[in-house]
């Protein structure tokens, strides 16, 4: 099946249903702000796992429709405020919020996406024939990995400014900062498809492994990807001093030369085109790269294998696709 | 009844569970930077409202005390995010958040806290026997009442760099900037005490009314006041420009002079001590603090007719004393 295809019909289905939520409204430089991101488009991989995962607990695809948009509108917001964080000036070909609107209202405009989120779910909940306590875990589901993500971007800033960083301590920051949404994501999808508790294990599991191989491929294309495909500045990763793991691992097995050359641009904000296509390199030569690749690779078997409790269903097999498409992508 | 008192009474019932909501986690910076305002004390008067609330309408204390934490959560977001936009220093006697931590960790700390709000309700709804539409409608009611806070917070940024805002357009902002949380208060207190319908309108349009008096008692206070008492500098409004309504009516009445001398200080962020003492002089003699004094205890007046439909009690009493308190405060 081509996931590419499948995730394009699916986005067109969350598509309108996203853009109900970010209407416009008063103050309209708000709403503008809020709607910036959302408007440049976007893989929606996420709204598209709630789809996926409700359909493939026996749920119907319009059961999960307000909450897959609340999850675009949860997930855009964790971009907007990342990007004023990490001094981002491109996101999705576009300039971020902050560039254009100023941080002051970039802040709000993620909290006003941020506030939309449970509205959209309640709204969902509201026309389906939940049990109470199934509605509750929606919302208890939601928060909790909210609050997730913020440990995770704050525990990769707090990265940032120390000297060594453990594989473990990685992979734990990245389940929180990735893993934690797409874990929420299909764990959302199976309750309003009305899974079981096994189903709705099975598929937040699934959902960790791929948000957090989908991360580590993200940090592998920021500094091998293509600038136009990839929609983000190559290198901004090194320029920032992110401890992603084809650095840390890199700097753990590097010549002296190498580690020279990486260490050089790596958290120079002002570090030369240059400088960092030798960094580049150097990560390459290390070897590091393709370790971190097969780690991944390792990760979407893991996630495939998650779901083997649910029964053979178109739903499922895309599911699977899109276990491979995150390590594939290059975009 | 000593209204500082019951608040203290009350205000020790949730000092506990508000922290049981921001306890030591990891990364430790987050945690610390998050708890920081809710350590640093407060009125703690929407948590206050929540339960009284709730006991107004026949419930117990202990049955709103998850939710009562969860506005205090939701409330001080809004405070570490407000003091990053309006590059406020001071907040409670101590240092704002981004003034320790920094902005980008002020920025989480607030994401943070407003991440946990839903899951403490849920936790609450979890524990009573309400029914599923119920428990929707308060997460429903906390989602939009954080959605016209940022509305109001943007509004309240935009009037700054207008030349003219009307009463009107001022009145609204602070419905939304501040009656919004008040309004939601009231209003999943009565949800959480079995509150009818009407019960629950009629107490939501009392917290909205007290709210919106309470910000205009702000306003004034933040001309008027003691620095020690209202834990932020006085004057600082003026400083950043806000268009308060004792600004707004001083400018439309005020004599030539006067003007002058308001204009001087409004939105200079480097005004001298001086200029803005004078501009506080010439707010006084414009007769506009008295004007908007006026119109915070008319709605103070309405407030508690909204509230006949409750049949007596103490919770009731207090409820009537709070809003009196709101506009005779002096912090």
């Amino acid at each position: 099946m081509d996931v590419l295809r499948y995730l394009r019909d699916r986005a067109r289905l969350v598509e309108r249903e996203i853009h109900r939520w970010v209407p416009e409204f008063e103050p309209v430089v708000l709403a503008r702000a809020a709607g910036h991101l959302i408007g440049a488009g976007g893989k929606r991989l996420r709204p598209c796992l709630v789809i996926t995962a409700c359909e493939a607990v026996g749920g119907k695809t319009e059961d999960a429709l307000e909450t897959a948009a609340a999850i675009e509108l949860l997930h855009t917001f964790t971009l907007i405020h990342d990007d004023i964080m990490d001094r981002d000036k491109f996101r999705r070909n576009v300039k971020t919020v902050h560039e254009v609107w100023g941080e002051p209202m970039a802040i709000i405009a993620g909290d006003a996406l941020f506030a939309r989120v449970f509205e959209a779910v309640a709204e969902n909940a509201r026309r389906l024939s939940l049990g109470k306590s199934r509605v509750i875990e929606l919302f208890d589901t939601l928060s909790k990995a909210s609050f997730e993500i913020c440990r995770g971007q704050a525990m990769d800033m707090v990265f940032e400014e120390m000297d060594e960083v453990t594989e473990g301590e990685y992979m734990d920051m990245v389940a929180k900062k990735t893993g934690a949404l797409t874990e929420a994501s299909a764990k959302v999808g199976a309750l309003l498809g009305g899974g079981t508790p096994r189903q709705v294990k099975a598929l937040g599991a699934y959902g960790l492994l791929i948000g957090t191989a989908f991360q580590i491929q993200d940090d592998v294309l920021g500094v091998t990807g293509d600038r136009k495909k990839f929609g983000k500045p190559i290198g901004s990763d090194i320029r920032e001093g992110k401890r992603t793991l084809v650095v840390l691992r890199a700097l753990s097995s590097a010549s002296k030369k190498d580690k020279r050359d990486i260490l050089r641009a790596l958290g120079r904000r002002n570090a030369s085109e240059r400088e960092i296509e030798t960094a580049i390199h150097a990560l390459g030569r290390t070897g590091a790269i393709d370790y971190v690749l097969q780690k991944a690779r390792r990760l979407v078997a893991e996630a495939k294998a998650q779901l083997a409790p649910l029964s053979e269903s178109n739903a499922k097999s895309m599911l699977l696709a899109l276990a491979d498409f995150v390590v594939e992508r290059e975009f």
